[in-house]
């Protein structure tokens, strides 16, 4: 039963049950992938460090057995996926995008990588990023561009660029991602996928550099909500590598996220308080507005005061690349692409008093969005200030005629939202009269994933923009 | 039924209840207590900033009209206390010990004192502390010394050390604390009381100026497990303004303490891997090792690699004088005491790299310690490597010969446990030949504070050391 395309664009709730069902086998579903790979990741170069062919298909043969053996099984079993390329995965090819990393095999998986294999995922390979994610292009000179499949001549996004494009393209039915300044909405947001960014310690991250730090997250992409919530019902739970991941079991989010949205309290923002957004974005979203107001919701426009959420960012940020690169600075400046170096250097520049100050804002900042949410259940926004922009580009340099001081300065309404706390998902919502996809984020309040999935979910159900329009390479 | 000094030295538990049957009135208790501070407090110089007595007794009749009304009351109800002289009481002078806020009258109060109030502790003054909390030797410009009530001549450590004289003295069944660098544990330790350090996010901080952080933390002082247990439970539990609370409510610390420890795995460290200790401490400990063995536990001598603890508590700590002090430095350096100059300087001088070093330090100390206490359930050492000292010195200067190098290297036993994240209480565990209190510090796994407290209980009701020697002037 199905074709090959038609398995390529099942949801992965539906691939994952007919697997379990037996209706379809996991080689079936894994040859459907590996041929959709062999056919469009040529053009759009998501998917990169493949596990050799027979491999792939060992591993689904090995899940077609334990499902005829009767073994129990997990909730992703016979799902293939590719991992991105900044988590390490044993034995498997990791660059973080890196001419340093080229040649780097990794001796372990991560907790990530170790959960997702746990819960029945087939690895198949890795997804492009950024050169060690910095910056939401995927571009790296290792592996090259990533495409955006709505254009070929736009850049995907980033950082989890190429998990977006393999979702959109239909090479993976699941991918993971990770998120510091948006990197799981922005590819979400350009190529017409759902990119979630849960709280932080809901998908516990280990190995950590600092292990408290609640700056990027881990989470889930897939087509649709309801298979971010699967994804992510396999990667969340506590983890004592993690000091600081949440208590509740990852079932959770295997709840009906069905929900009456009634009477619930929505705060509408344009621009997240004056930042400049491409009137194609402001368009497409205002367009989708009323899908709130069916829902039942009461919308009013309103946003948090987010005052000092650059600086916030920028000391963070500034202090992980100092922890993460001040070695690779010293060793191989040469390898590093001039973003990373101008980012590491502003990092080595900081006082502890400046990161000191940056968390004393960042708290204040918590507690006036903390009181702002608790008048208003959600947040809606933009994801990103622009649509794709040309894959030739590294990052725009101004919007609407206003100049970007520094290439992620494009990124505002995305990182703002990250140094909030607050979990936030890009879902698709509508295309730009040049047919480029355009998502809006939805803001939940805090360690409140659930209802982020479950407003998500009732917008896409309201409004199918992930079925409306094709890749045009897919 | 009971005269004052029997009111005084009853258990905070026996207290609430004997109060809430209607057994013994609020009044009764309060001025049995007002009663032993005026009597005691001259001698040591616990309680400071006391409120008017006619006030505290209307808070005792209003306690009291409650009951008699039926009204539904806290677990405290009744119960008088004094809090910490570093949390702010609204209308009720907050100094933090430094002349800079000599005359300082808060407008509200923290958190934690609100929820003391709401569970019924009546409020009846502040208790002493170091300026600014720092160092643990209770002594300030502004109130002086609070002296050991086992030997005037000699110090009550701290930072919480009014805390730990008055309940020592029968001046209050229960105190409030905090904790840094042993803040709770080193005055339970010095007066022969219980402190009790949780885990972060147990008691949750509000105002916190680094909402995140994890460093400092609040906690509870008593006369026994028990009662420290009892106030524990109304301290704990999550509130949205601290994005590090915990989730599990207050009540789960009211909750029985017995527990069977036959076979639990006790690691036993003399000295944490080499710290100087005083033979007196090294001997009461030692005493007192076969009672763990008595309840059935298997003692093994073991210690976890507590490598580079020394170095992430001092960037750490001194990353927060740097915060909270700059400004007084600035503009009150006059009005500052040295050591509170020397570790803001410090803090000063960091790099951001350092601090981000330091986690890094410290997320690796965190996974050697949480491998170490997956082999051992407990770890037993000393509090602190020195009994008190004279209360003229501001810090020892040296331990068994080998000098000190900063105000602060006197309490590596206790700082060390801090910077590992795990719940550690100070439970009373003997006397040197002098009579001096001597504690014995039990940690726990990650976030199991109730089962610190069970081996303390344990500890306790088999040695039952608290009621072994009463304070010299009590």
């Amino acid at each position: 039963m199905g074709g090959a395309d038609e398995i390529c664009f099942m949801t992965a709730r539906e691939l994952a049950a007919r697997i379990r069902r037996r209706e379809l086998s996991a080689r079936e579903v894994m040859e459907a992938h590996l041929a959709q790979i062999a056919r469009v990741n040529p053009l759009v170069n998501a998917i990169v460090s493949q596990v050799p062919e027979e491999e792939a298909l060992a591993l689904a043969d090995a899940a077609d057995a334990a499902l005829a053996r009767g073994d129990e099984v997990g909730p992703l079993h016979g799902l293939p996926i590719a991992h991105k390329d900044l988590e390490e995965t044993k034995g498997l090819r990791t660059t973080f995008g890196s001419p340093i990393y080229r040649d780097y095999i990794p001796e372990r998986d991560t907790l990530l990588v170790e959960r997702l294999k746990r819960a029945g995922a087939l690895t198949i390979g890795k997804t492009n990023v950024p050169e060690f994610g910095a910056g939401s292009q995927t571009f790296n000179p290792v592996f090259g561009p990533t495409r955006n499949p709505y254009d070929l001549s736009k850049t995907c996004g980033g950082s989890s660029g190429g998990a977006a494009v393999a979702l959109a393209c239909g090479m993976l039915p699941i991918a993971d991602g990770s998120d510091t300044g948006g990197s799981l909405r922005n590819p979400g947001n350009f190529n017409n996928v759902v990119g979630f960014r849960p709280s932080a310690g809901r998908v516990p991250t280990w190995p950590a550099a600092m292990g408290w730090s609640t700056l990027g997250v881990k989470g889930p992409l897939a087509r649709t909500v309801g298979d971010v919530a699967l994804l992510l019902s396999a990667m969340a739970g506590p983890d004592p590598r993690s000091p600081i991941a949440l208590p509740e079991p990852g079932s959770v989010f295997a709840r009906p996220l069905e929900r009456d949205f009634r009477g619930v309290r929505v705060a509408w923002s344009r621009d997240l308080g004056g930042l400049p957004v491409d009137p194609r974005v402001t368009a497409v979203l205002e367009s989708q507005r009323h899908v709130f107001a069916d829902l039942g919701c009461v919308v009013e426009e309103a946003t948090p005061d987010l005052r000092d959420a650059d600086e916030i960012f920028h000391v963070l940020r500034a202090l992980h690349f100092a922890v993460r690169h001040a070695e690779h600075l010293e060793r191989h400046r040469d390898l590093l692409k001039d973003t990373v170096i101008w980012n590491t250097e502003a990092g080595l520049k900081l006082s502890a008093l400046d990161v000191g100050r940056a968390e004393v804002k960042r708290t204040l900042l918590y507690h006036r969005v903390r009181a702002f949410m608790e008048e208003y259940e959600f947040l809606i926004c933009p994801v990103n200030q622009v649509p794709p922009f040309p894959v030739e580009q590294p990052y725009p340099t101004e919007i609407n005629g206003v100049p970007m001081e520094s290439y992620i300065a494009w990124m505002k309404s995305a990182y703002y939202i990250t140094v909030t706390g607050l979990p936030a998902i890009s879902v698709p919502c509508g295309f730009t009269p040049e047919g480029l996809p355009v998502g809006v984020q939805i803001v939940g309040r805090y360690r409140d994933d659930f209802g982020v999935l479950q407003l998500a979910n009732a917008f896409e159900q309201a409004t199918q923009v992930w079925r409306r329009r094709p890749p045009v390479v897919a």
